[in-house]
């Protein structure tokens, strides 16, 4: 496994001291990299139970063996840490140039630990590292730090916005100003340790076992993912799941107490698409380019320019705050951008207050406005409260589970963590993938809405039977993760299966990768995942939100609802299969 | 030759009348689409010996049956007129995303007669064209433009500068705020119409005949184009042919007076993306994505971030001027970009004046401030004051030719077009490439350079037995023009070849296209064009610039030159092959 083994850097910022190591040997053939090399060194490193905001906690960015190869989709980078929303370990990913350029500047990654005195950042200088005073970049958004840090260095640039410096527990770290490792709260931990950014940049080669081989693999990718019409997700991106998830009532709507939203037409990718989309973008060497640079109308409040929104977004924003106005939803988009946070954390998070308002639980005092559904311009000045921790913003800096906790009222949430956009009674496999992924709820961990919504091979409204399906969706994740490979784009194009996954670390690396082992891997990966958790007290089953278990009251899927006793079957099935019994 | 063929949108813009027609069946069985359609139409129905500048010119933008299907490096558009820099017939083409979106907006091309009364633009949003006021958008440049235009409909926008308002004879036609359509001036002839800009969206299918067949022929061209090191294209761009051309004497340096630049090692791609590039951009679908976003540094005169420069305006301004400030050819470039002029011959007109500055032919007083070569300060006054057509930029906005005939000096032109960075006497196949273009000098109907400098299958100094595998060539990228294919990807990829190409367009049109049918078709379009300037009176062999004939005083190719007698052979020989006695 020498060959693409390359070399980490050690960031101490305590001390200041920077060192160059080799990538364990035992561990990258274990766990690969990425995600899977995170968890091993994070299970290994990191002190037990420490506060994920203390200097203790470390801040792991690593690459893949494939990311940067002639190889298609891997334009990712992985950050792992122990996450200050969720107390679990945390995986977040992100696409753009910043994964590819920072193995192109030397490295296969960067393992921060301590917490600078004062703000510094991080130059990787094509094989020359150096931290720098960040004293003039603290207080500067996403933009103005990337613009500021790329007028001396031409670098791609990784950084937090003023969230991540004030420790929003949703904070997220964002390169090429609009692509976000999002979920979770690395950005808060990258702001606990006073790092503002890391520009990465370089010439160095890419090592690649057998390139003619790892081009045709992808070539097979790409054939599918252009499938007839070929543009589409090329054209719509992300978005265009919204109208089909509403249309069989899983769209999450008025804080997931619904499945479907009477106004979703005016927020859909294709309404996206038509009223707002000027050009594609592409990440590193993608030929999908799934990315859409959107724009509002003059006659909008802030006429803008910006990135996105994904799908997720859409919903977090829009349905789920019973809000219709598209121009806000990307002005909030944009915002999150800009002020660095989660942009699913912080529309559910609204969403939530939105209820707890109308509920009485939280007052117009509290909150110091009405919050009512729909209300997009409170949205945004909320959004912009929260990033600077301004009276009600610093409640919903802490996430809907501290929030409703202190009120004794229940969030909509999964071990803390807010859903992504499929109401769990409408898409049942994502009730499982929600419950069981170690860094809460989340859609990238095992997107069972895949079989469940767009291929329709799965029943969306059964329980049971699917422990199995989940768990090898789990571990084959892991592996994308580990390796990295766009999951987007793996999923619609033809490397999304074991054997291809299997070929393509074949080829980049010149060892033999079979399916066998990559299932014993990715198993390994998401295995380490669970025992981290556990360590850290928050492992084992979690305790789903009650609504579930509720009949949906609106909508194509009205009436259903999980049932308990299924459910703790499943789960405890589930859970056997990994070899637990809780 | 039914299934691909689409409609053709016709606007008179003396009566404001839009009118649909479906593309002659028989014209596009013969010529294909783009640049072959447009000099079968040009020929058809432009008055003879027309002003390019009067209304009576015909306007026309042209997707081709290739253009925004599922085959690879598809985003083109062509625009064929009468140039008013040269009097021949144009072609110029641009990339980015608006050719494709044309088509999805249903129509395969635009043919624009007359000239509107009142400043307008034109809109194309899904099958439905109208013709707007833009009195308000008249003097905007290009990204103000664009930018006002996008607030009401978000589409692709192509639109002139202040310099195509003001019929500068080399403005150009910009899409994306970036994309050129630029060479030989139909910024002039569609500001000539009044005509400030066409914005163009929608959701048509592209029909095609073989989407899978189609497919697997672009992977063909991917593969190559990703060879190792796979991304050098991909990061570097066209620039990355700057260093070789000066390695081996044929940069084009101090107005063509030598191929060698002293501080080439300033200006490359390679420094360029070192000290500049932030990111790379792709047009529709592409997975090579050569576009650079390109970023000057603080302390550099004004701070800017822009797309390109591509290689060709690292001479222009660069080496050409004797300029070794890359800040500065940054500037220039997007000067031109938001001004809408070609880069290549505003570059070299300024090369020319301070040639003629030098000489004492032009003086302070004409130029109203010294012109000292690598002055960049007053390249920058000059270019803005080109656009605006101010003092001396009134006579710059005329071209080299005119702006050196008025002064009975000579300018380093080939039938009045500025040539490209290849200086004829190091790279000869270029020098017959500039000569027997229709266009006047041009690096894109004849890339012989390719061969000579860097594939080095032919010997870059020797001129005689070029002429078959010039001719072939020509009416190859003929055909690329006209199908429309990029040919920088065609180039680096597998798809450049004759069969490959006839592969592309039967999969395309369901129609059984060959290899000898395909050479009927380009040595067709090609000779139309000959015909077209011989029609205009300036079709034949064009006088080259005497300096190809005396030695090049300097560099790896110094000594060499042109021999006369063997040039008036080599060019009879070539017109013969085209059946021509002149």
């Amino acid at each position: 496994m020498k060959g693409y083994l390359g070399k980490l850097l050690e960031v101490d910022l305590d001390s200041g001291e920077l060192s160059d190591t080799m990538l364990d040997e035992k561990i990258a053939a274990d766990f690969l990299g990425g995600r899977g090399y995170g968890i091993k060194f994070l299970l290994d490193k990191n002190p037990k139970k420490v506060d994920p905001l203390s200097p203790e906690n470390y801040l792991i960015f690593m690459t893949g063996p494939y990311t940067g190869t002639p190889g298609a989709f891997n334009a990712f980078y992985n950050v792992t840490t122990k996450s200050p929303l969720t107390n679990t370990c945390l995986s977040s990913h992100s696409g753009g140039f910043w994964g590819p350029w920072l193995k192109k500047a030397g490295y296969d990654g960067i393992i921060i630990e301590g917490r600078s005195e004062d703000p510094v950042f991080l130059v990787v200088d094509d094989g020359a590292a150096e931290l720098k005073d960040a004293s003039d970049l603290w207080g500067l958004d996403v933009h103005e730090t990337t613009d500021v840090i790329q007028e001396d260095f031409k670098g791609s640039v990784a950084t937090i916005g003023p969230a991540g410096e004030n420790q929003v527990r949703f904070a997220s770290i964002i390169n090429e100003k609009h692509r976000a490792a999002g979920r979770g709260g690395a950005g808060a931990v990258m702001g606990s340790k006073n790092l503002k950014a890391i520009a990465v940049k370089g010439k160095q080669q890419i090592p690649v076992a057998d390139s003619e081989k790892l081009r045709k693999s992808y070539l097979k990718a790409v054939r599918t993912a252009w499938k007839e019409p070929h543009t589409t997700f090329g054209q719509i991106g992300t978005p265009q799941a919204l109208a089909l998830l509403n249309e069989v009532g899983g769209l999450p709507t008025k804080n997931f107490q619904t499945g479907y939203f009477e106004e979703a037409e005016k927020i859909t990718g294709e309404t996206l698409n038509e009223k707002h989309s000027i050009q594609n973008v592409s990440c590193y060497n993608c030929p999908i380019g799934c990315g859409s640079i959107n724009k509002t109308d003059r006659e909008e409040p802030s006429a803008l320019e910006t990135e996105g929104p994904e799908w997720e977004t859409l919903m977090s924003f829009g349905s789920n705050c019973m809000n219709s106005n598209l121009a806000s939803i990307l002005e909030a988009n944009d915002l999150c951008d800009r002020l660095g946070m989660d942009t699913i954390t912080m529309g559910n998070t609204i969403a939530l207050a939105m209820e707890m308002y109308e509920e009485g639980v939280l007052t117009e005092d509290d909150i110091e406005s009405p919050l009512n559904w729909g209300d997009s311009e409170t949205i945004l000045k909320l959004v912009k409260k929260t990033a600077a921790r301004k009276g009600f913003g610093n409640k919903l800096a802490e996430g809907s589970a501290r929030l409703a906790d202190e009120l004794n009222y229940e969030s909509f949430t999964f071990r803390d963590m807010e859903p992504p956009a499929y109401d769990p009674r409408a898409v049942k496999g994502m009730a499982l993938a929600f419950a069981t992924s170690p860094r809460g709820a989340c859609h990238m961990r095992a997107p069972m809405y895949v079989l469940e919504v767009f291929k329709k091979t799965l029943d969306r409204l059964r329980l049971t039977g699917k422990e199995k399906i989940l768990k090898e969706m789990q571990d084959r994740f892991a592996i994308m993760d580990s390796m990295l490979i766009c999951k987007l784009a793996a999923r619609h194009g033809e490397c999304g299966d074991w054997k291809d996954l299997a070929d393509l670390l074949t080829f980049t690396t010149g060892l033999n990768f079979t399916r066998a082992k990559l299932m014993e891997i990715g198993e390994r990966v998401f295995d380490h995942e669970l025992e981290f958790n556990e360590r850290e007290g928050v492992g084992g089953p979690t305790k789903p939100p009650s609504r579930i278990f509720e009949p949906m009251p609106s909508g194509p899927s009205q009436g259903e609802k999980v049932d308990e006793e299924e459910w703790e079957e499943v789960i405890k099935n589930y859970y056997r299969l990994r070899g637990r019994e809780y």
